[in-house]
């Protein structure tokens, strides 16, 4: 049997992990590390030298950057059916790398604040916001899903996209509103998400009053 | 036989995609795209929404998102070995999106001089940027290629890294400096730099004066 460790924090993007985890359905180990302490000491700098979560361990092979996750565990276990075949790909990468350049751009310059001048647009992949979700909504004005049956990559964006939506940082179209919706109702993304909260719960009742 | 089309600019991004074209040895027809005018187009714009070079059509379907490209014809073309197995993808998946996300992210963020604040860190993919090139020294402190054998996750790394060098927006530690040598001592390398040399200059000839 192999051996497969997920290391996160349960109030990161590893939910998304998390949901891809319960979606693939083989057994996994959780190791919970906590931001100030477990996730910046020696034993998980050696998984991760970024000192970021989440990250997967599959017999000794470490995978960090969550769409690389994504990627990952949807061709070691390609009975989930999450993967198409590798000659029909193109949408497949386009989405999973869109969500993961342009769009984490996007969120990230969002936190900040910030939208680049249109002279330095050129400079950035994703141009500007209206761009990003302009494409987003005429791809998905046409399909249920990225590559017609839910694959990995509708499971990346529609988390990331969920993300915005879920922290107020967008609103989103009613397409894209709808596409989310699509996509998690799925007994895997419910199973996730209750983990996930339990585990929450158990950080909090651990911290010392 | 397959029918595939080059969308660029030669002073683009497209140069990663050409070497990579030139890597996979299939034929294919280079449409160059003028910033200010046929990039704006609408026959453009039905190909890529978000406006942005390089994109591949092939046999009919569109792929976007530079990273995307390389990991598509990787895997639409086996023959040219750029892509391994699907049963051993954790190295080259996590740095094909470390550099589509971490470095990329980082690229943009000098180009505005703009490095996020401690607090702010944990919004961005990348951390910061010490963290994005310790954690790229340690990587490849021990090992020739990402994958043990060069792949198109080479490819698109040894790219970012060199362009960020040509540009003078790093220097490169010695393990970096090396990495990107080696990558792209490569005929196809050189035969795409020189297809991309001959466009530009084709297109500043054609300018009226």
């Amino acid at each position: 049997m192999s051996d497969l460790v997920f290391y996160t924090n349960p109030q990161s993007r590893g939910q998304i992990v998390r949901w891809m985890l319960e979606e693939v359905g083989a057994p996994y180990r959780t190791e919970i590390l906590d931001y100030a302490t477990t996730l910046k000491g020696d034993a998980y700098r050696a998984i991760n030298p970024m000192m970021k979560i989440p990250a997967i361990v599959h017999d000794g092979k470490v995978v960090t950057e969550v769409a690389a996750i994504c990627a990952y565990l949807a061709d070691a276990f390609p009975d989930a059916g999450l993967a198409p075949a590798l000659t029909d790909r193109a949408d497949y990468y386009r989405y999973l790398f869109f969500a993961a350049g342009p769009l984490e751009m996007t969120f990230s310059l969002k936190a900040i604040q910030y939208e680049p001048p249109a002279d330095k647009q050129r400079m950035f992949g994703h141009g500007n916001e209206a761009l990003v979700f302009e494409a987003l909504d005429r791809m998905l004005g046409d399909r249920d899903y990225v590559t017609g049956t839910f694959s990995a990559a509708d499971l990346y964006l529609a988390s990331e996209l969920g993300f915005m939506m879920r922290f107020g940082m967008i609103t989103g179209s009613p397409t894209l509103q709808a596409y989310v919706a699509r996509c998690t109702d799925r007994d895997a993304y419910r199973r996730g998400q209750q983990l996930d909260t339990e585990a929450a719960e158990a950080m909090k009742a651990a911290v010392p009053a």
